[in-house]
C-alpha cells in the first residue's frame, strides 16, 4: 500500500467463546485483508456483561459484530445500530427466527447489509450460496442437517450406542452442553430451518411456525430395524414447496444410503438445494465451534467490506403448510398370532396408508411388525395408527418415523 | 416497484448450448430478479458467429455476457469490454487459465467486476465461496473432482465397464463429447485446478504449470483390486502447501470410502477445501449442462448487479513446486516364483518407498502384486518402479496410482 489505510472498524458485542475468537481471528488475519481491500479491519470497542458502552461502541464502529446471543437486548442493540447507519454482523439464531423480518426491514429502510451467515449451519456458507449464486434460481427444496450436536449422537447410535449414551459422549467432547435440551428437541434447528426458509423461498417463517421433533424418543432399535430396510437416521429440516404453499419442519427421518446427506456423521453440517435449474446441490462442513463460527462472522465482515449482498428483498409470502404428505416407518409391538398382520393392514389401507415394505419377526409369544408406507398425508398416518395402537394385540405404543424415499446419483 | 425500473442491459457473446439456455432463463427469471435487484436484467444484443456486431452490442451493454469459449476473439472482446467500464461474466476455462492475470488486472484497473463463477465446477458455487467467504480463510488444500465426463466414466467403470464401454456410453448419454480428449486427458480439470489455485493461494498458475494425467490408461482390473483396498478411484485436481510453495496437478487418484469426494458419482463435481480454521468444508452438485451452466452464468450477472466481489488481489505468488510425496497404489505382473516379492520389496526400500500394504495372487505360472506404499517423493517413486520394471521377472510394465490416505469423519 502506497498510501495509509483508512482502518475499518468493528464493534463487538459478546466476548464468549465465539465473541474471543473471532478477536483473535480478526488480528491474524488483518494484513491479509486489507492487502485485497485496501483498509484494515481493526476491532473497536468490545461490550461483554462487565465492561463497555454500547453507544460508546457504536459511534466509532463501522460495522458491528453482534455473538452475545438471546432476544434481548441483542435486538435493541442491532436496531439502533442501523437505524445509526452501521453495517451488523450476526450469529443469533434466535433473534434472525423470531424478528427476522423487523431487522430485514430495518436493514432496507437503512440501506446498510446484514449478514448472518454464522447463524445458520456453522462455516458451510449456504446463507451466501443461497443469498446470491442461486438468487436467481426457483428453489423447490431444501434439506439439512443443521445441528451438529444432534448428527454427532445419531451418528453414535448408528455404531450401536443407547440414546443416553451418546449424549453423555458428546457432552464429554464438548458438542452438547450441559443442557442440550435445545439441541436434542429439535428447536435448534427448527430456528435454522426458519432462516432458510425465508432465503429460499421469501417467505417470513416464524420459529413458531416450524413443526419440529427431536431425538429424545428414539430407540437404538430404530436404528437396528431401518438397517433391514438400508435406511439411516438423521435429524433432517425440510422446506419446501407443497400443494402452492411452503412446508417448514424438522424430524428424525430416515434416508436411503444413496441421499447425499446420509453420508454425513459426527457432528458434521450439510445443507441441500434442490431446484429444476440446477438440479440439486450439497454444501458441507463442520458445525458450530468457537473458531469454526468466528471464521463464518469473519468472512461476512469481509463481505461487508467488499460491498456484498443486499439484505432479503421485501416478503412474498407464501401460505405456511402444515399437513403434508410423507412416507413413514411405523414400529409395533404384537402379541403373535394368526390374523394380526391383516388386521394392521386393514386399517392402515382405510386410512389411505398402503406399505411399501415390511419387516415381521417373531419373539417367543411376541412379534415386531417394521414397515415403510408409501407417501401419505401426516394427518392420516396419525388417525391410522392411533386407531391401530387400540388393537388389544398391540403392546406397546406404535412408533412412527419419516422416511425420504429419493434416490439420489 | 412504484417507479419504472432502469433495465441492466446485458449484452451475449456466443449462442450455443449455454448462450441459448442463458437468454431462455434470463428472460424466465427477470421478474423475480427486479423484485430483489429494483433493475430488471434485459438482453442487449447477441454475437453469434453469423450476426451481431460486438461494438454495437458493446455500446448499449451495461455487463457482457461470454459464453462462446476458445481464446481469441474471446480474450480481445472481455478486454475491450473490461476498458470500457463495462462488468464482464465469462465461463470460459481455458482463457482463464491462461491469460488470468491480464485479466484480472484489467478488472481491478478499471474497476469493474469480472465474475466466473461457470468456469470451474458447474452448478457448484465454488468460486463465490472461495472469494467471498474463505477469503478471510488461510486455505491448506483443495481437492476437486471438477470434470464431469470423466467422473461419470470412472462409475461405470467401477461398475464393471470397460473404459471403452464407459466412454461410449457417456458419449450416448450426452455426458461426453465426440471429441473427448480434453477430458479424458485431465486438462479441462487442470485448467480449472489452475482457477482454484489462483482464488485459494493468491498464485498466478498458468494452465502449463499444472502436471495433469488423464484417465485413458486406467484398467478395469485397477478397479478391481483397489476395492480389495477399500479404495474407490476418482480424477482429483489438488492445489496444495507443499514445502513452503504450492503443488496444483490432476491425476487418477484412489480414495478411502471416508473420504469426501468418495461418494461423488456419475457426472457431478465437487471441492473439498481445507484449512486450520474451518476444518474442511466440501461442496457438490451437477457438473455442466447447458441450463446448470447458464443458471451458474445467471448467478454471476445478478451478482454484479447487488455489487458483488471485487476481483482477485493483485498475486502473492509462491513457488510451484513439482515433485511431492504421495502414497501410491502399485501394481505389478510377475512370473509366480520364488523370491520374487523380496526382489521388489528390496529395491523398493532402496529408493525410500515403504509399502503399507500388499496382496498377491497367483494366476498359473504368473502372479499379481498389488501394493499400496507410504507417502514418497514421486521422482523417488518413479525411479524405483523404473528399476522394478526392469527385473526378467516382471512381465508388464508397472501401474501405479496416487492415493489420498486421509480418512475424513
Amino acid at each position: 500500500m502506497s498510501e495509509p489505510a483508512q482502518p475499518f472498524k468493528v464493534g463487538l458485542l459478546g466476548f464468549g467463546t465465539v465473541g474471543a475468537a473471532f478477536a483473535e481471528l480478526l488480528e491474524e488475519r488483518a494484513d491479509e485483508i486489507q492487502r485485497f481491500n485496501g483498509r484494515r479491519p481493526t476491532l473497536g470497542g468490545v461490550l461483554t456483561r462487565s465492561r463497555g458502552d454500547f453507544a460508546e461502541i457504536l459511534e466509532e464502529a463501522d460495522l458491528i459484530v453482534e455473538v452475545m446471543g438471546g432476544i434481548e437486548p441483542a435486538r435493541e442493540y442491532l436496531l439502533q445500530a442501523m437505524r445509526a447507519g452501521k453495517h451488523v454482523v450476526t450469529a443469533n439464531k434466535q433473534l434472525l427466527s423470531q424478528h427476522g423480518e423487523e431487522l430485514f426491514e430495518t436493514a432496507r429502510e437503512h440501506d446498510v447489509r446484514l449478514r448472518f451467515e454464522a447463524a445458520v449451519a456453522g462455516t458451510v456458507p449456504v446463507v451466501r450460496v443461497l443469498e446470491e449464486s442461486l438468487s436467481a434460481t426457483p428453489i423447490e427444496r431444501i434439506h439439512g442437517i443443521v445441528n451438529g450436536t444432534t448428527n454427532y449422537i445419531l451418528t453414535e447410535m448408528t455404531r450401536g450406542s443407547s440414546y443416553e449414551e451418546a449424549l453423555a459422549d458428546a457432552q464429554r467432547s464438548g458438542y452438547a452442553e450441559a443442557d442440550p435440551s435445545d439441541d436434542v428437541s429439535g428447536r435448534d434447528a427448527a430456528a435454522k430451518m426458519a432462516i432458510l426458509a425465508r432465503l429460499a423461498f421469501g417467505t417470513p417463517v416464524h420459529l413458531d411456525q416450524v413443526q419440529y421433533e427431536g431425538i429424545e424418543h428414539l430407540h437404538r432399535d430404530d436404528l437396528e430395524y431401518a438397517r433391514e430396510f438400508g435406511l439411516g437416521l438423521k435429524l433432517i429440516g425440510t422446506a419446501e414447496r407443497r400443494r402452492g404453499g411452503l412446508s417448514v419442519s424438522v424430524h428424525p427421518t430416515f434416508l436411503y444410503s444413496g441421499h447425499p446427506l446420509a453420508a454425513i456423521n459426527g457432528s458434521f453440517n450439510a445443507v441441500t438445494v434442490e431446484s429444476e435449474t440446477i438440479t440439486e446441490i450439497t454444501l458441507s462442513g463442520p458445525g458450530a465451534g468457537g473458531r469454526q463460527t468466528a471464521s463464518a462472522v469473519l468472512g461476512d465482515v469481509v463481505s461487508v467490506m467488499t460491498g456484498g449482498a443486499r439484505p432479503p428483498a421485501p416478503p412474498l409470502p407464501l401460505e405456511l403448510v402444515q399437513d403434508v404428505e410423507s412416507a413413514y416407518y411405523l414400529h409395533l409391538d404384537v402379541v403373535d398370532r394368526p390374523g394380526v398382520l391383516a388386521s394392521v393392514t386393514k386399517v392402515l389401507g382405510e386410512h389411505g396408508v398402503s406399505i411399501k415394505s415390511v419387516v415381521q419377526r417373531g419373539m417367543g409369544e411376541n412379534a415386531r411388525l417394521v414397515m415403510v408406507t408409501h407417501p401419505v398425508i401426516d394427518s392420516s398416518l396419525r388417525t391410522a395408527v392411533a386407531r391401530v395402537g387400540e388393537f388389544d394385540f398391540v403392546s406397546s405404543t406404535p412408533r412412527t418415523i419419516r422416511v425420504i424415499e429419493e434416490e439420489f446419483v
